[in-house]
C-alpha cells in the first residue's frame, strides 16, 4: 500500500482502570487501587498515545452487572472527570466519554463536553448513547421510556447540544484587549429550540474549540442506531464477530449516511478487539486462564449451549473426542460458534478452548502480536471496518503490549499512521472541523 | 491570641479567569485567554494554595448578565471540569464548586462531585444552590420552578446525595489482592429513596474519598437557606455589608443548625469581601478607576438614588460640595448607603468615591493590605464570620496581591493559620468527616 494510502484508525477502551477480564485487578504489578487512582489512569492513556492511537474510549452504564464482593465495577468511576484530568496530561489522543442522551439535560451535557473540548485543545468526542435498561433507570428513580421516546429525545439532544455547541460562531471570541472587543457583535446566538422532550434557550457561553466541536460517536446495530448514526455521528462503534456481518453493518450506516445528504467517509466503522497479547500463543493462553478461571464453571455451561453438545467440566484438561466434535452444531443464535467449533476442532484442551476468548463480548486476540495485526489487516482490506475499539485483558502491561507488538507490525505493512497528521481529534480521524449552527437543526421542527 | 486559637478561614473566588471587575481581562499581563486558558486556572489556583487558603469558590450562573461584547461571562466555563483540572495540580486547598439543586439529576451531580473528592484525596465541596431565575430556567427549556418546589425538591437532591455518596461504607472498599475480596460483603448498600421531586436507587459505585464525603457548602439569607444550610451545611456563603447584620445571618445558621440537633462550630458562615490591594489608597484607586471607568455613568445615576441627591457626571473629579453633603440621605433600602456617605464625607472626589467599591456585591478593600487584615480582623473578633471568600479585582495579579499583603499580616497577629491543619478539606476546615447514610435520612420520609 502506498505511504498515503487510508490507513486502519485504532481506539484504546480504558473502561474502569484495571481491564476487561474480571481477575485484572489481581494481576502482578496492578495497582489494586487503579479505580480511584487518577495518576494511573493517566499514565494508561499516555500510553495509548505513545503508540499514536487515534482516541480513548470510555463506555459507561449500569454497574450493577458484576459481582462487586470479587471484581471491580465494569464503568469508570466518572467518565467526564477522569477525561478532564486526562486532557490535561495528553496532548493529541482523542478523548471520547459515553454520555446519556436518556438521563441528561442537553445545557449540562453540553457544556461539560465542549468545556473538554477546549481544555483538550480540540480533542473531544461524545459517544451519545440511548440508555435502555431498568438499572440505569433505577439510578434515576425512573422507569426507561419506550424505544420511540429514547430514540426521540435522543434526536434531539444532539440536535440541541450541537446547535448550543455553534452558538458561537467561528470567529465570534475576538478578545480585542485595544478595542475592548470581547467577542463580535452578533456571531454569538441564542438557539431557542423547543422539542417534544428537551428544549434550550442558550447561547452557550463556551468559544469554538480549535476542531469547532465535539466529534458525535454512536454504537449499536439497529435501525435506530443507523438513523441516528447517519445523521449526526463521526464514529460508529459496533460490535461484531465476522467480517460479513462487519461489512454489512458497515454499509448500513454509510447509506444512513447518504439518506441525510453526508459523505459516508465522513462516518468511521470500528469493531471491537480484545486482546492478550504475549511472546507465543501458550503463554498468551496461561495468562487468559489465570485472568478468567473463576469463570469456567458458567462459561463451560454456555459453551454446550453454543455447541449443541454435553461438555465436562471434570474433562478441562482433554480435547473434545471424536463424537463431541461429530455431533457440535453450531447454534444459530450465538454468532461466536462457528468460531467456538473450528478452535475446538484444532484440537485444544476444554480450557484453552475457552482460554480463547470464545465467549468474549468481542473477537479476541490471545497470542503474539502478529496475530492482532493479521486480524485487523484482513478485516480492514474486506472493507469491513475503518477501524477497532481495543480492549485489553489487563491496562496496566496490555496497552503497552499493543502499542509495542501490534502497532509497529502495522506501520511496517503501512496499514498504519507513523504519527498524528493533525493537532485536533476531527483531523486525526479524517472528518471535517464543525462551526456555528447547523441550518438544517433550526429549520428541522423537532418532531 | 493563643496559637491553637479559632483562626480566620479564607477562600478565594476564582470566577472565570480575569476576575471580577468588568475590565479585568484587558489589564496589562493579563492573557486575554484566561476564560479558555486551563493553565491560567492552575496557576491562579496554585497561587492561592501558596497563601495556605482554605478553599477555592466557583459560583455559577446565568452567564447573561454582562455585554458579552466588551465583557467576559461572569461563571467559568465549566465549574466541574476546571475543578478536575484543578484537583491534579494542587495538593491541599479546598475545592468548592456550585451545582443547582433544581437542574441536574442527584446520580449525575453526586458522581461528578465524589469522583472529584475522590481525585483531590478528600478536598471537594459541593456549593448547592437553588436556580432562581429564568434565565436559568430557559437554558434547559423551563419555567423556573416556585419557591416552595425549589426548596423542597433541594432538600431532596442534598438527602440523595448524601446517601448516595454514603452508599459504600467507610471500610467497604477492601481491595485484597491475596483473598479476591474487592469490596467488603454488605458494606455496599443500595439507597431506594424517592422523593416528591427526585430519587434514585443507588448505590453510587465510588468508594469513599479520603474525608468521606464532600462537604455541603450553601448561600443566601432567606429562611429557606437557614433550614437548608442548617440541616446540611458546613459552610454558608454569605453576603453581607456590616458587622451588624452578618453577626445576626451568622447566628441564624448557628441557629438553624442547633434546630437539627448539630454543633453550630460545624457550620462556617463566610462574608464576602472584594479587594484592590496597593501599596497605598491613591495607587488603589487608580488601579479601581482603571478598571470600572465604562461602568460610572450607570453608577453615577445610581449613587444619586443611594444619597438621596442629584450628582453632576460632569463633576467626576470633585467632591460633593457641602449642601449635596448636607442633604444626602442615606437609602433605607440599600444596606451600602451609609458608608457610601461616610467614604463621600472624608472629601474624596466623585470619581474616587465610587472607585472606592461603594456599589459593589460585597465590601470593598482599596488600599494597602493592612486594610484588609483590619477590616478582617475586626469582623472576625466582634463574631461577625468564622471566615472571608476574597474575591480579587485582577486574578492575574489580585491573588498575589492577597496572599503576600495580607496572608503574612494575619499570620503575624495569630489571626490565620501558617499551614494547612491536615490534608483534607474538611480537617482544614475544623469539621468532622462523614462516612456511611446518615439513620436520619433514611428513616426521614421526604415531604
Amino acid at each position: 500500500m502506498q505511504n498515503n494510502a487510508k490507513k486502519i484508525l485504532v481506539a484504546m477502551h480504558l473502561g474502569n482502570g484495571y481491564g476487561s477480564q474480571p481477575g485484572a485487578w489481581r494481576m502482578p504489578g496492578v495497582d489494586p487501587e487503579s479505580f480511584t487512582n487518577f495518576d494511573v489512569m493517566v499514565k494508561q492513556a499516555q500510553a495509548a498515545e505513545r503508540g499514536k492511537l487515534h482516541f480513548l474510549f470510555f463506555p459507561d452504564g449500569p454497574a450493577s452487572e458484576r459481582d462487586i464482593e470479587t471484581q471491580p465495577p465494569g464503568p469508570n468511576i466518572d467518565v467526564m472527570m477522569t477525561m478532564a484530568a486526562i486532557a490535561r496530561e495528553t496532548k493529541r489522543i482523542g478523548l471520547v466519554a459515553t454520555g446519556s442522551t436518556t438521563f441528561n439535560e442537553p445545557f449540562n451535557l453540553a457544556r461539560h463536553f465542549k468545556a473538554l473540548d477546549v481544555m483538550s485543545h480540540g480533542r473531544a468526542g461524545w459517544n451519545a448513547v440511548t440508555s435502555s435498561t431498568d438499572d440505569t433507570a433505577a439510578y434515576y428513580g425512573k422507569r426507561i421510556p419506550s424505544s420511540e421516546e429514547r430514540y426521540g429525545r435522543a434526536h434531539e439532544m444532539i440536535q440541541l447540544m450541537q446547535a448550543l455547541w455553534g452558538s458561537w460562531g467561528k470567529d465570534a471570541w475576538v478578545h480585542n484587549k485595544e478595542n475592548s472587543e470581547f467577542t463580535k457583535k452578533g456571531a454569538i446566538n441564542a438557539i431557542n429550540l423547543q422539542g417534544e422532550y428537551v428544549g434550550a434557550s442558550g447561547p452557550l457561553y463556551v468559544p469554538p474549540s480549535a476542531q469547532g466541536q465535539p466529534v458525535i460517536v454512536h454504537g449499536g446495530g439497529s435501525p435506530n442506531a443507523h438513523e441516528l448514526a447517519g445523521r449526526f455521528a463521526n464514529v460508529v462503534v459496533g460490535a461484531t464477530f465476522t467480517i460479513d456481518d462487519a461489512r454489512a453493518q458497515r454499509k448500513a450506516f454509510r447509506d444512513a449516511a447518504k439518506r441525510y445528504s453526508r459523505d459516508p467517509d465522513e462516518i468511521k466503522f470500528f469493531a471491537g478487539l480484545m486482546t492478550t497479547i504475549a511472546k507465543d500463543r501458550r503463554t498468551a493462553l496461561d495468562r487468559r486462564i489465570q485472568l478468567t478461571e473463576s469463570n469456567f464453571p458458567e462459561r463451560v455451561a454456555y459453551l454446550q449451549r453454543m455447541l449443541g453438545i454435553p461438555l465436562d467440566i471434570n474433562r478441562l484438561n482433554e480435547p473434545l473426542n471424536q463424537a463431541q466434535l461429530t455431533n457440535a452444531r453450531p447454534s444459530p443464535y450465538d454468532p461466536r460458534s462457528a468460531h467456538a467449533l473450528k478452535i475446538a476442532k484444532e484440537g485444544w484442551s476444554l480450557r484453552d478452548i475457552i482460554a480463547h476468548g470464545v465467549i468474549d463480548y468481542h473477537p479476541v486476540i490471545v497470542g503474539p502480536g502478529v496475530e492482532a495485526a493479521d486480524h485487523m489487516q484482513e478485516w480492514f482490506e474486506a472493507g469491513a471496518v475503518d477501524g477497532f475499539w481495543i480492549t485489553p485483558d489487563v491496562n496496566a502491561d496490555g496497552i503497552d503490549a499493543f502499542v509495542d507488538e501490534v502497532v509497529p507490525i502495522l506501520q511496517q505493512r503501512g496499514l498504519f499512521h507513523e504519527d498524528y497528521e493533525g493537532e485536533t481529534f476531527r483531523a486525526n480521524l479524517g472528518v471535517p472541523d464543525q462551526y456555528g449552527i447547523d441550518p438544517r437543526i433550526m429549520n428541522h421542527k423537532n418532531k
